[in-house]
């Protein structure tokens, strides 16, 4: 299994997110890599490979202009305009009835127009940790588009909650569908996305709605209780070509491997009645049994399960690392997932 | 002077809101309306009423049916769900893409769906408040309706940040929206609405943006560097039938009193152009130097000069109670917004 990874992440660290009625450090912190590459290194999978650096030309596929002008400069247009901080994130949001086209100036604005929560903070290194999501991403992605059977894209931040213009939900750009573009671009006739975060891949979603390209798949808390609590719904099927092209599976709190896997294997039928050309594999594991921010109950040798059905869909695989925060069993979650996947 | 005023606001207190990087007490509390009262008294104005009990008919003629159910249900179905706490208010935000329409019995996407920002909590008293000060409202409109030349509806929560479907700046229904509306279906042919608060008053605006029947002027820090960032700017002029009336006035930081009054008089140009039969005054006083979330530099006895202009225009007026943080001031610059307007 090729892995790709870089160190680049690491400046994307020390914001913090609300927890209740306090400040905390974000759960979606530098350790995450370093304890999945730990936990990977003891399986033998140390086919460690570094990104290779690539423009934004692929991003801009998917991201407006103005949004990717907003990432990189969000960070220090609000140091300059109020200084250092921890906590660089909207607190009003340009929801209907407002002006959705801020002025590039503004950070203030700005934040208010291109993220739809409080939870994706900017710090001094989260544009090259973004960058380097997007280089990880592209060079896993180019080698399966080369040939490769299957690579792991080892990367932070997240991307699934991040639409065309709008980050989120610790997301910025949705690396997933990135690459998935980048498959379609590079000859794939039809490209697969299955989401097995614990959240629902709204961005990924949002992106894809109206497509018949890229079949996107989400399993997930069901919203009813769970973020973004407004999409996520088993009736968002799509839109207009991309009809029958969507398609949730929401479980209820509590649910275990059983349930999971009937899901899954719900999932991996439908990609086979698709059957595309190759499988991006947007991979969370904070379904785990005691994640800080899920509430599935999945165990630790439940993942190893979870990545046979994967193996079982014979398809050329991009794995692009989304979510998991319970830090202890991460890296062995994340692994087994891969061996799973490797012995299916 | 008639004011109207009612205890009932007194609930909404105890919420927690973001400063930076912190938690702190919610600066829109209910000591503002006591130091109001105190000095009120002490300049003689003591013309002091209870409200009449009003239903919800007139705020439904400004406000969607669920989002009213939102504001009644919001705290008891978030302490059925998370418990008791003072930071009640959505963390993600339904935007753009995203479905507008939430379940009505899930807090979070009702939250994410109807609140525009995170300074609008809710505790237990807060839907008391909100009844309070649509009573309050209501109730002075209804004495100017009937030929009482002006009145002061004395509350709190605010409401020019609200709109038909959206709370947000502390504000949850439009007091001054409501009163305006009132005053159309009793008969007047065009009503004014002046908001002389600090902030822009985005709720209104939206309210009646493609409406002739009601003026809406608002004098406000600019939104290049003010809250609400999106709007406000003096572009915005109105839409459809609604071109031309509605009337943006911003101002740069550390705006003074000369600089305030000149745009204060092009405001009352307008309204004496647009001929109104009544008046209504969004009252906020946070254009006071110092005051915590706001940036002019207005100065106590500028406040007379203020209700002298407003005076001049010899309209039956409605003064409504908006904004205004500094507590110690607080008082008697809205004293002197009231007294200067009757020495007027």
């Amino acid at each position: 299994m090729k892995i790709i990874y870089s160190d680049a992440h690491k400046g994307h660290a020390g914001a913090l997110e609300m927890r209740g009625e306090a400040f905390v450090p974000m759960a979606e912190c530098p350790e995450r890599m370093e304890v999945i590459l730990l936990a990977l290194a003891d399986a033998g999978l140390r086919d460690v490979h570094a990104p290779k650096a690539h423009g934004l030309a692929e991003a801009a596929r998917i991201h407006a202009p103005d949004f990717l002008t907003f990432l990189e400069t969000a960070y220090p247009l609000w140091e300059k305009r109020h200084g250092p901080s921890r906590a660089v994130f909207a607190r009003t949001f340009g929801m209907r009835g407002m002006a959705q086209k801020p002025q590039m100036d503004n950070i203030d604005a700005m934040l208010s127009a291109f993220t739809f929560d409080i939870f994706s903070p900017f710090v001094r290194g989260t544009w090259d940790a973004i960058r380097s999501a997007l280089d990880v991403t592209l060079t896993a992605a180019e080698m399966v588009q080369q040939g490769t059977r299957e690579a792991f894209a080892l990367c932070r931040p997240p991307g699934h909650h991040a639409s065309g213009d709008l980050a989120g939900g610790y997301c910025y750009l949705n690396n997933a569908a990135i690459a998935a573009q980048m498959f379609r671009d590079q000859g794939a006739a039809r490209v697969a996305i299955l989401d097995i975060d614990y959240h629902h891949g709204n961005g990924t979603q949002r992106i894809f709605y109206d497509r018949d390209d890229v079949l996107f798949i989400s399993l997930h808390g069901r919203p009813e209780e769970e973020y973004p609590f407004l999409l996520g719904f088993g009736d968002e099927t799509g839109a207009g070509r991309g009809e029958g092209f969507n398609l949730n599976l929401p479980m209820p709190p509590g649910t275990r491997i059983d349930t999971y896997l009937h899901a899954l294997q719900a999932a991996a039928a439908r990609v086979r009645a698709y059957a595309p050309d190759v499988l991006v594999l947007s991979l969370g594991v904070d379904t785990f049994d005691g994640d800080p921010v899920g509430g599935f109950c999945l165990q630790t040798p439940d993942y190893l399960r979870l990545g046979q059905v994967i193996a079982g869909l014979g398809l050329p695989t991009l794995f692009v690392m989304e979510g998991g925060y319970a830090i202890a069993p991460l890296g062995q979650n994340v692994t087994n997932v891969l061996t799973g996947y490797l012995q299916g």
